[in-house]
């Protein structure tokens, strides 16, 4: 029997779960909720219903594990905790400072419902959070370097399109390449936040707009862009379009450091992800972090759980035997 | 308290082991254990005892956590399954295709014991392995890329030193860069083994041995080097100390796999390693594999475990508190 996938909310997370789902056999989409009307919604996959968000806990015994694809600044808090009460969940809240106070809620809950809630699911946090525990532990004396890119930021891509005379906009984080060899070479240099990263834009103006005003108050922008390296490009909406249509991101999680009585070696341990969709690979971490779900809580496991707390072989639709057999 | 280590074997892998217990605060070095006679030994830690081999059991109150550092081929597959019954253990076993073996042996005994066994545990098989099932797990479209180097490989060093007319010799796996790149760059190449690594040998040949000769017969050993495109350079036994008297070695696991409706997009995760001393690594992986099995003890679990069936929380030091706090 297949594990019933539910999804609540279909943005590009919510079709990436679609995907996700597609492409692994031991999964089904049983249902998707949205907020909107569901007679308005139409999804990739044949067959399955659409409901609306508020019916949700009609269906519980209709999915194993629910996923949640909310945004973090005001859905998570929210549905995590509620819909943990009828489901098992996963969600990908990534607001880092906020996360043990949302442990703590959705633990709560989970523990007096009897499901589990996987917190925090996708690369950063997720699979880049899983690297740095790793290499911490294995190194204990040395240091950690994350860098993200080349890849667009929607919170930066918003900020511009804030900007007075602007229409559209689009920006890209992008790592910087001296920068990434120095952390590299196992020198362990102290790095300055423009030193890490430089930021462009590809920015459409308005008709007669004043572009040079435009681009000294994105270059300006306190938080977002005063402390980089800012490169401006004006271009049509078309350009945009047609060039810079897609959500490429990716990164690198290096920690380097020292072993030997003396500390007289280094070594070198670097994560890296280039990814052509970040909402589609995010809906693959969270895919199989379902998975986990739904073989954990059949083994009576509740609460909160995270990454960290989910031995890898849950994750994998193999058995111990084979895991071991082919990929150990 | 600290977690009381014990090790078996004071060769590379033990040394490493002692410096690596030197660096976690949290660790302590209770004794080593040798087949040699212990009077003869000198460690590095100042006051720790040195006991035979044969007296380890009736140290076993003193030791949480013993470390077991022989060799894959004859050691551990006695050790692990014999020391378990009176020790948690930790081994490195890397004979790939004898691991389900060695898991079923230490397996029966440790469950009988109530201790744990953890088996396999290094780099590769280790954090390979790992990263080779998240990234399964996530991309199951996908292709596996496994590179080693660039490193010294004891087993081909060992083949050069047989051939007749040489007295010494080490040799380094090389990954070959254009395959590296044609892997990372989403493209899922079909790689002869002659595609993905070269070889190159650093030879000392006694006076007067025809170094054409073993050139030829280095270069066409079958399963060594016959496959392999393979450089010979004849050098001084001083020359071969000075430069090349290291023990370096990493390597990288990369997947890259498509998601979306149609498969429309790329994604590549890739993990790597630069190592100066592979020992020295792959005891600190095993350090913290040690801790994992004092602290899953602790709760009741016993039997046999591998890399896949630990959650990764259970190698850190720090709560589950502070992780989320600061690693997540």
């Amino acid at each position: 029997m297949s594990i019933r996938i539910g999804i609540m909310g279909y943005g590009n997370l919510g079709r990436g779960i679609e995907c996700a789902v597609k492409q692994n056999d031991d999964m089904e989409l049983a249902a998707v909720f949205t907020r909107r009307d569901p007679s308005t919604l139409s999804i990739l996959t044949e067959g399955v219903p659409v409901y609306s968000a508020d019916e949700a806990e009609a269906h519980k015994d209709e999915i194993d594990v629910l996923i949640l694809c909310g945004g973090s600044a005001t859905d998570l808090p929210k549905q995590t905790r509620e819909y943990v009460k009828y489901f098992n969940v996963v969600d990908s809240f990534d607001t880092h400072a906020k996360i043990p106070e949302h442990f703590a809620a959705v633990d709560e809950v989970a523990n007096a419902s009897g499901k589990i809630g996987i917190i925090s699911v996708g690369w950063d946090p997720g699979m880049f959070s899983l690297n740095r525990l790793y290499a911490n532990a294995i190194l204990p004396n040395g240091m950690d370097y994350t860098f993200w890119g080349k890849g667009v930021s929607q919170g930066h891509s918003d900020a511009i399109r804030r900007v007075e005379g602007v229409l559209n906009g689009k920006q890209y984080t992008i790592p910087v390449e001296a920068a990434l060899e120095a952390v590299r070479s196992g020198e362990n240099p102290d790095l300055t936040t423009r030193q890490k990263h430089t930021r462009e834009c590809f920015v459409v103006a308005a008709e007669g707009a004043d572009k040079a005003k435009i681009e000294a108050e994105i270059k300006n922008m306190p938080n977002y862009f005063a402390d980089y390296d800012t490169t401006v490009h004006f271009i049509t909406e078309e350009e945009l379009e047609r060039e810079h249509g897609g959500i490429p991101h990716g990164g690198f999680v290096i920690r380097s450091g020292k072993t030997g009585w003396n500390e007289e070696n280094s070594h070198v341990i670097e994560y890296s992800l280039k990814l052509d969709s970040n909402p589609e690979f995010t809906a693959s971490v969270i895919a199989a972090y379902a998975r986990a779900a739904y073989k954990l809580n059949k083994e009576g496991v509740s609460g909160c759980k995270t990454a960290f707390d989910i031995a890898p072989a849950y994750l994998s639709k193999l058995s111990g035997e084979e895991i071991r057999a082919h990929l150990l």
